[in-house]
């Protein structure tokens, strides 16, 4: 099966926001078996948006759509696509229903032109929108499918998953698909790809793709493969990731299985602390509370995360978690000794079992000649324990908060599991 | 003049790489006053790449293209572009010089696959690469411009400003063209549509266009313009801006010039809390740590900044922020009395001049039938005054962390401007 993509709006077009909604359709598409052709994007304008969707129905099966249907004048896509099938805009009282509730909820009064929204092609089965006002709209004519959904992205990811690959799936008979992704730390993706070279050049003749997907402090492995008999394709993949284990065992922090949520850091130690029954509490300076928020980001966290406190200032790291100041002038608030007393004194603060507390140089400024921008020290504590490492990341200030987290969690990951 | 972007490769349509070049392109083109009318991404395939072509001239005078230089075989953009101009690949002596002093300078043996990278089409001009191995080629042909150039990001940015534009400018009498966006929070988009009928159809008899440009929290308002005088243009959109203050000042926190880097109401706050010499705080429960991630990702913060405290649990709110307890059990810790005694609370411990606080219900747990998920109570105090209110956002946990950072920070502003 071949899809396309069309976008719709100028704000791609002159570079005021980034096409992030093509790349997540292109993966999920690819994942379910479904190649992508080509993907367009388009102004805001009727003949414009009319000849790409002529084009794209002349390659593809399926044409996804997204943008345009805001209740604004500069929306014009469902007119647009009104006179393409020749079909009139008319009132789906079910979606009418779903919109006087979201305004409701929001105690906010329901106008016109949101009442507008609500309208759909008469020949399109709507496809509810649960994160917003506009619906999407499903059209089939001539075995081909055509989709237009919002712009806005997680009101389209959800109409994806939960909506358009479904019907897909009922309505074609796709290749089955198995992607396994492996997430290491600690290691950049050259030496990697040294370790694992021979096992990697096996791959090709059982049918397995590899693709190492590299961000700040993070190589994703996605291994790929498909077949027709679902359980082979799976063992193929599950077969050449315990041949693996053995060579990178020290940096694998957790899998990612197709279809299900991205597995982040912060989800293995909320379901480890979870598990484990333990209380966890934070310090953190040069992160300035991005660890927190990561930890936070987690629904259920409050099962067992505890808190948070940023000393941004040495002031504070004195006065809210007891740092002897005698350290600030010997060995600097970015040492050994302050990051452990700023982890022992975050534990009993927050009466938590373990305790993680980070300082550091993020950059541009602060640095000196031996303390480098992105020199990092990272402490865990807990009752009977400490532990402590120091990091050197790079230059750039947001990347190094990125590594920080991410390598600090990982730290505590092994940390609570004795490795 | 109309340009198009053609992006050659799987990578993309895979989602394996997020398309950046066009984005950065439509950014450079729009500032020279060329309009970018579509991007279009293609496999690997030579009759795709093909049709591609033959499209977008149809559209454009001129056709950017990006990808399929490199050495190997799944490159096929050279010898694709031999065949569509009729042109034969020829090598460029001086090019072979440069790819030559490359490998040396690295220490590296000079392949013939890396030969033929020198190799260009003879009706082309070669547009040497500083950056890396493969030219880029400038074709005319029927008062069109063709241009080819590699897909590694900073090597197709020095040809596009040290060579591509510069000739465009040289060859074409471009118009001035001139953006502007203003930055709103507290409304939505259909009621800020309300709002500013009148003066929005006023626009098109004046050769504005506008955009909205809705996300969490923030609706931004896009206006543009295009002109043989520069100041003429700019002061038109200008005057069409000043009209439309007084309709909803209330809800603008800033503006993005166009070219200049996007305005985030964190670097607003910043340059506001510095400017005025006032210390802040904070005190996140629901957030978790996002409003300080935002505030410490601005390099600097620290001149302002002087921590936060996240006291996840009410057990932390009772002993590090000192709220009465007896509020948990009569209001509860999602309050207008908790928020305003964190607030006070903060701006003590912190020896600052505002506090910021929130607490709220993020969800997907924790609601009751009067406080639904998405309830959120935020508080700022500075010695002499508070300020607290009730929001109401929506269901998902984490747009609701980003919508009360984000409705936060600008009620922060409006307290700090007397507004």
């Amino acid at each position: 099966m071949i899809a396309e993509i069309i976008t719709i709006g100028d704000e791609i077009l002159i570079g005021q926001i980034l096409d992030t909604n093509s790349a997540w359709m292109g993966v999920q598409l690819n994942m379910a078996g479904i190649k992508v052709k080509q993907i367009t994007s388009v102004s805001d304008e009727k003949e414009h948006i009319l000849s790409a969707i002529k084009d794209a129905e002349s390659r593809a099966d399926l044409i996804l759509m997204t943008g345009g249907l805001g209740p604004t004048k500069d929306d014009i896509t469902k007119s647009t696509l009104a006179e393409y099938f020749n079909s009139k805009l008319v009132m789906n009282e079910e979606v009418l229903a779903m919109v006087r509730t979201f305004f409701a909820q929001r105690g906010r009064e329901l106008t016109e032109l949101n009442t507008k929204q609500a309208e759909v092609l008469e020949l399109s089965t709507a496809i509810k929108n649960y994160n917003g006002t506009a619906p999407g709209m499903w059209i089939e004519r001539n075995g081909k499918v055509y989709v237009s959904m919002p712009g806005v992205p997680f009101e389209m990811q959800s109409m994806i998953n939960e909506y358009v690959i479904p019907e897909i799936r009922k309505k074609f008979k796709l290749p089955e698909i198995y992607h396994k992704t492996i997430l290491t730390n600690g290691i950049g993706e050259s030496f990697l790809a040294e370790k694992i070279e021979a096992w990697e050049n096996s791959l090709s003749e059982r049918g397995i793709r590899l693709a190492y997907l590299p961000s700040p402090s993070i190589v994703k492995l996605r291994l790929s493969t498909s077949g027709t008999d679902a359980s082979v394709v799976r063992s193929n993949v599950q077969t050449a990731i315990e041949e693996l284990k053995p060579l990178i065992e020290e940096y694998i922090f957790g899998y990612e299985e197709f279809g299900k949520e991205p597995e982040q850091i912060e989800h293995i130690i909320a379901e480890l602390f979870i598990k484990k029954g333990l209380k966890f509490a934070l310090a953190e300076s040069c992160t300035g509370g991005y660890i927190s928020h990561l930890i936070t980001s987690v629904a259920g966290c409050s099962a067992f995360y505890q808190g948070c406190v940023v000393p941004y200032h040495n002031q504070f790291k004195q006065e809210l978690l007891q740092v002897d100041p005698e350290i600030f002038t010997s060995a600097g608030a970015v040492s050994e000794a302050c990051v452990v007393q700023m982890a022992q004194h975050t534990l009993k603060k927050f009466s938590s079992d373990v305790a993680l507390a980070v300082s550091g140089i993020a950059g541009p400024g602060g640095a000196t000649e031996e303390k480098p921008v992105g020199t990092v020290w990272i402490a865990i504590a807990s009752k009977d324990r400490v532990e402590s490492k120091l990091f050197r990341f790079g230059t750039d200030r947001n990347r190094n908060i990125r590594m920080t987290a991410v390598s600090g969690l990982n730290m505590l990951r092994k940390f609570v599991l004795g490795l």
